[in-house]
């Protein structure tokens, strides 16, 4: 007997893959998490049955949405991560010398517990001597924050559940005036095939409160359709104008310095999103 | 009841789709051939239970097959396609008005005859007086070509099945040898995630003919890990090389001046493939 899991990450189409046996399986008290070892990716975590992160291609994200924003500001000191339970971003923010604290606002504890458990290698940086991790509300802590974060990460689920105030005009308001006044933040903001509006909206929306706003995209083979997108808006530094020779080695598996300008580059009819 | 597909892409991992209906399934003579109507990407063509191509989603891969190369080259006039019988592939390089005459030869009949009858947009350029299509081997036919074609196209399916032959060194020596002394070829060299050595071989096999060999990307969701690359090997012209001003506006979704530029730039895992 062979058992195969599916994510529908649309009403009509999906992924599916072999499991060696199911970990763990609880609704807790903000979402259903599920924790599968399978065949292809290694240990995998769902929330709310949508793939959050695999062993296998974990790097992709996590580095993506750390590395661009951190090597665009000249010197990130005080860093925020809304969601990112797994701990994945936390890693890689960690890798940025300049970085004194990184507070972490994670609303789901089981997250955090069975990504120790599970996902050693992702949540390897939890208890660092730089990180602050509150479990607690992330739109919550940012309405309390005023003019406090060089670099603010939303690394959040999809916009259904706990997530779905993490995806409005007044969230972006709310994580601008949370940011010094020459900070960026960056938002994991879903696929361009599937998710048209979600990424419209997105940019429109920051480009109204940021003076820069721009959108760019990874390869995660795990996430529907396999194009991520993340947005990002910044108060003064252009992720564009970051001088490759700047950005050191992190050690990575996806980033490097000439990505960090060919990820902007967009597909045809992921641009005309943007307009 | 609700029928769904599914492509097993690996043996642990794979994709899911609902259908509407099946209009095809048959033995031809070279393959297994199924033609589906999918509710998310529309009609749907599988070749040996390999998604090949649907109505939503072609127009990436086709795009990148064919611009880049063609672009690259100054004034491309005769063209060769190998395999390409959905009708795509020529569509696009049929946009170049350089291009004088365009030889394909696919050697599964069925697959032209079912793509003209349920794929229409993808196969409407069969019949251009600037076509000419021969049922029968691309590798015979590279064989007994010499000096022959401005770019080949290696439009294949994977190397399973009729196409085995399609990816030996032996056939980019041939290729090499139909090419004119200032020829550029293409092959689709499928997905870093599930096939490293498919196109560690290919790149490594290609730098060994000729002077000029790169590897690019695009994301096609229909297709493993959803990260595509394309194979090119080059006699004189660098891909990198062309002015984004010679690049006329192909009416497309996908390929942009700065998109050619910036699809050869690489995830660092895929990097290290083509050292």
């Amino acid at each position: 007997m062979s058992i195969w899991f599916t994510e529908k990450q649309t009403q009509s189409f999906g992924i599916t893959g072999k499991i060696n046996q199911i970990l763990e399986n609880e609704k807790t008290e903000y979402q259903q998490l599920d924790m599968l070892e399978t065949e292809q990716f290694g240990n995998m975590l769902l929330l709310d049955n949508m793939v959050m992160t695999t062993e296998k291609d974990e790097f992709v994200y996590h580095e993506m949405i750390a590395h661009v924003p951190l090597f665009t500001h000249p010197s990130p000191k005080k860093v925020l991560i809304v969601g990112g339970g797994d701990g994945g971003t936390v890693r890689e923010v960690l890798k940025h010398s300049s970085v004194e604290k990184v507070t972490q606002v994670e609303i789901d504890n089981k997250v955090v517990e069975y990504s120790k458990k599970h996902l050693p290698h992702i949540s390897s940086s939890f208890g660092d001597s730089r990180t602050e991790l509150i479990i607690g509300d992330g739109f919550d802590h940012i309405i309390k924050s005023n003019n406090k974060y060089d670099v603010i990460l939303v690394d959040s689920t999809e916009p259904v559940g706990p997530a779905a105030g993490l995806f409005t005009k007044g969230f972006y308001a709310g994580i601008a005036k949370a940011l010094k006044e020459d900070g960026i933040f960056v938002a994991q903001t879903d696929n361009p095939w599937f998710k048209a509006e979600l990424i419209r909206n997105a940019i429109r929306d920051t480009k109204e409160i940021f003076p820069i706003a721009r959108l760019y995209t990874c390869n995660i083979p795990t996430y529907p359709s396999g194009m991520w997108t993340f947005t990002i808006g910044s108060k003064k530094y252009d992720p564009l104008d970051v001088d490759p020779n700047r950005i050191s080695d992190i050690n990575g598996q996806y980033y490097t310095p000439e990505l960090h300008q060919a990820s902007f580059v967009l597909p045809k009819f992921v641009q005309n999103l943007c307009k």
